[in-house]
């Protein structure tokens, strides 16, 4: 299993993401193999896709404006959040602890960073399908079989630091079931699944950095993932089989 | 950045990491390179360290018996989650949630499978320290700077599947803190840290697989860590730090 970053100019609102991607594969000398998974990172996408907000188009309303002094947070920012998000469950001074399109996500995913002053940018309205119209794209020009995985970088639960976390997928099985197979002793494993395409993100992240280094995209090649040539979405855990959530403390405000 | 499966014969109780590695890196005809990080699977090194308990030697309390109960456990493991973990917080069926040094772990990270029946591994009682011997025993016997990581695989909240967490580290910076880089419009980036070995870790998790693959072992070569000759630990994220922690209902069992 190999990793190659992909450098690339700035993209802006309204970018064809494979126009991008091919122009910059060409000046790195790179091109696909079949097998190979493209990650690209949701901030870039969601770019391109025009998800950018110029915070000062946003008027709050009253909720927005409660929430946002409860959290220290811009209340055009906490709009957006109220508007993107599934359900707010709590917060830190600077954070709305939120779901949203199913998964843990602060504020919502939405980034002041890698945006132009003024504006933030919203996560992809639908990753998986953003992931799908790339994959179609990159497999025309191309003419091989690849995987596409568009992804975010999250903290965990008492952990320092940011991972991984996919938010779309085309073109591989995201989440393998183990179940049934063996352990070393012969013993059958009962619940586990592999979250193959998170560990994917996460081992990118690596090579993409979280800052100014303009590598949105990674080539990872032999990776041992099952490709198949349709787009299988990003299974939600619902909170019901979440083993966390239950104890989650429901002391914040949904959203409706 | 390059990933590399080491295959070992079944692990035992006394074994010598060290040598066991350099058995099969030999092999498999692979020799170290400076800024090599060996990753080690936690159960294999734990397993060497004879971490393993033989369910019948262990009388549970009253206290395992009520929450074995509540949990459906075998209140003879309830008893070794409550002498492993720092605290119980809450459970589902099948788990009692906890936080084990300093993790959020699941049953304590005690585990039943890949281990004889009627056993149980334990988490190794100090994984920086487990690192910290395997790197100065792979450094001697190769004579190159390396890293090395100690981890298992854990599911996060909200979402299906395993992904990788570093417990333990030797002779890499395991967070990387970027705090005052610069995004790609020259903000400042005020609170990000890259997990750096909780990412390697799960890029690894692609390649050990959970069940009976005898993959303990990976070598990532050209990862870009910051290789430094010390140990440093894993940094723990205190819970007064971690925006989710005050969002987690304390509706369990503390230990003392």
């Amino acid at each position: 299993m190999q990793l190659i970053g992909i450098k690339t100019p700035i993209i802006n609102s309204g970018d064809n993401v494979v126009e991008v991607l091919s122009k910059a594969f060409a000046e790195q000398s790179i091109t696909l193999e079949n097998g190979d998974v493209v990650v690209l990172a949701e901030s870039a996408v969601a770019t391109a896709e025009g998800r950018i907000v110029n915070l000062s188009d946003i008027s709050p309303t009253q909720k927005a404006l409660k929430l946002a002094h409860r959290y220290s947070l811009d209340p055009r920012e906490m709009e957006l959040v109220l508007q993107e998000c599934d359900e707010v469950f709590g917060g830190v001074p600077g954070a709305a602890l939120t779901i949203t399109k199913g998964n843990l996500s602060p504020n919502a995913g939405i980034d002041g960073s890698n945006a132009p002053a003024g504006h933030v940018v919203l996560l992809p309205e639908d990753a998986d399908k953003s992931a799908s119209v790339i994959r179609k794209g990159l497999r025309e020009l191309f003419g091989c079989d690849i995987g596409v995985i568009v992804g975010d970088s999250r903290t965990q639960p008492l952990r320092l630091g940011c991972v991984g976390v996919a938010l779309g997928t085309s073109g591989i099985i995201p989440v393998e079931d183990a179940r049934g197979e063996s352990d070393l002793f012969g013993n059958i494993l009962h619940i586990t699944h592999k979250a193959v395409a998170d560990n994917i993100m996460s081992a990118c992240q690596l090579v993409m950095g979280e800052g100014g280094e303009s590598v949105p995209c990674v080539i990872v090649r032999n990776a041992p993932v099952m490709l198949v040539d349709e787009d299988v979405p990003m299974p939600l855990f619902s909170r019901e089989e979440c083993m966390y959530y239950s104890n989650i403390r429901r002391n914040g405000t949904s959203k409706s």
